[in-house]
């Protein structure tokens, strides 16, 4: 059987899979990042979990394909990504061609999400549309008359770094005011914690250790009804759907997709972010952009990395 | 001799020429915008002036091209202007097209002068590149890939209503702190009048009536050394600067061209726009991006309306 394989790395995890032709995930496994101390050490650890797997399955590998922060799709490699474990450029994909002799495609993760969406998801049959994806940082995937938008030099797509406040919160590319400092599960940590500096609100956050609060404590507090945790939420969706709408007013999408931890925050997070959406939308654009979630099922990352590996496929068969 | 008509309707004159293929303009004339009343009054003028103009000439008009604000290319119409004298929906190609019978292409004037730039201005061979128009509003046009970025509604390319601040400047759309409320030829004037209230500082721009402050009055006391009006150019320069900064983070073009009456204060606008604008840049983009002045001669609007309607020619053919 035909498989390509995705590995999708994260901020704080990365994932590893194969998939096959119709979006099925065969075989996934995942690491912390950081306990690969340099690039090659995960270079190391992928071929040889990917080599055991293929040959025990008896599966043919076509593709690599891998999504990453700050992955450049022209040249194939990791460059200057504010929250990763390794600095500089990495050369990732010729290092996973010369050890695996397979085509290999890298793009950011963001990127790779929107092209399993398409291939896969609910972006099916769609031209213009974005993913935004809400993990440690805030990537975004934008599609335009159904190609990715790579821009000049393979790095379009940053939304996660437009700058939203000024002299605002410090970003991990040495910046101040991103957006992803406060739209994203670190984000979202950020503003709780400067929060409980100073509210006298009672919440459940309050009754663990500050350094131990987490995305997902904030949004099973929301959904269990804790009214510090909801205005945690209905801030960042406040900031999001503002953000959205200007992305609106420079790409114009027929559907934005939400992706990724912070998305598990689910109906109390979407209808406040569809609302200050439409709030900040110009006329023209009113009630013709849709947020939505992904329609990836889990493991979506994997099989958005993997897509990458298919698409490319697809494109070079269909250019013979 | 084949001619394209080039109409590009602004916020405050319209511009109608006659434009040959290569580039020249063999015949303008300029009328304030709302000297028409009606779309209807615009139409008549306009046919009857180019029916007179073609037949003295002895030209063939081989279609018309339109740029106007909130110009939908899909459509062919101008939806819900701001900066409009016609509300609400104007199907003006198909207008043009019932009375002239060639073939009529419209969209918004930035996009307009994006396709003018590659056809004949300074942005020949570029594939990734935005056109800012600083006019009496603010309009973008984005190419990416070499076709000019409509999205799923033919609206994309909306910059000018990116908002930027909170609860700011009320803006011709209707909601507040869009981009344009500060950039843009009355974007400088409303800076201008707000500060003149509470600045004590000496400036040229106090000797007339703050009705009669234009954006030409302030770029040439800048010129002149007028501190005050330096310090308005410097304050709009910072708030472009930014704003071009995330668009790349957005599209990531390699070079912006800036186009327009307020584009006329010259290098002391370039200058700081550029400073604020790389020092706002995500690393990843950092000294890879060009800001540079419009390439296309004087009546340039008209020339890039007019190389929308010489573009659909040659797509029609390359398509046969």
């Amino acid at each position: 059987m035909d498989v390509c394989a995705g590995i999708d790395i994260g901020g704080t995890n990365t994932e590893l899979g194969l998939v096959s032709a119709d979006g099925s995930v065969l075989w996934l496994t995942t690491f912390p990042t950081r306990s690969m101390a340099k690039p090659e050490m995960l270079l190391g650890f992928c071929t040889d979990a990917l080599r055991k797997i293929i040959s025990e399955k008896k599966l043919v590998l076509k593709g690599i394909g891998i999504g990453a922060p700050s992955g450049n799709y022209y040249t194939g490699s990791i460059e200057h990504a504010p929250n990763m474990p390794w600095p500089g450029i990495i050369p990732l994909a010729d290092m996973f061609r010369g050890a695996m002799d397979v085509p290999v495609v890298l793009t950011n993760d963001a990127n790779a999400a929107a092209i399993g969406e398409m291939f896969f998801g609910a972006a099916k049959g769609l031209r213009d549309f974005a993913v935004i994806t809400l993990g440690t940082g805030l990537g975004s995937g934008i599609v335009t008359g159904g190609e990715v938008l790579y821009g000049h030099d393979g790095f379009a797509g940053e939304l996660g770094h437009v700058i939203i406040e000024h002299e605002g919160r410090l970003c991990g590319c040495g910046r101040r005011g991103c957006l992803e400092t406060y739209v994203s599960a670190t984000g979202i940590v950020n503003t709780a914690k400067e929060w409980l500096e100073f509210e006298g609100e009672p919440t459940t956050l309050k009754t663990v250790s500050q350094e131990k609060i987490d995305s997902i404590m904030i949004t099973d507090a929301a959904k269990a009804g804790d009214a510090f945790a909801m205005r945690l939420i209905n801030y960042t969706a406040e900031k999001l759907g503002l953000a959205l709408a200007n992305l609106v007013a420079i790409t114009s999408p027929s559907h934005i997709f939400l992706y990724g931890g912070l998305a598990n925050a689910g109906d109390i997070l979407m209808n406040a972010t569809r609302s200050y959406f439409e709030k900040s939308l110009l006329k023209n654009y009113a009630g013709k952009v849709k947020i939505e979630f992904s329609g990836l099922p889990g493991n979506a990352a994997v099989i958005g990395a993997a897509a990458l590996a298919w698409n490319e496929k697809r494109a070079q068969s269909s250019n013979r």
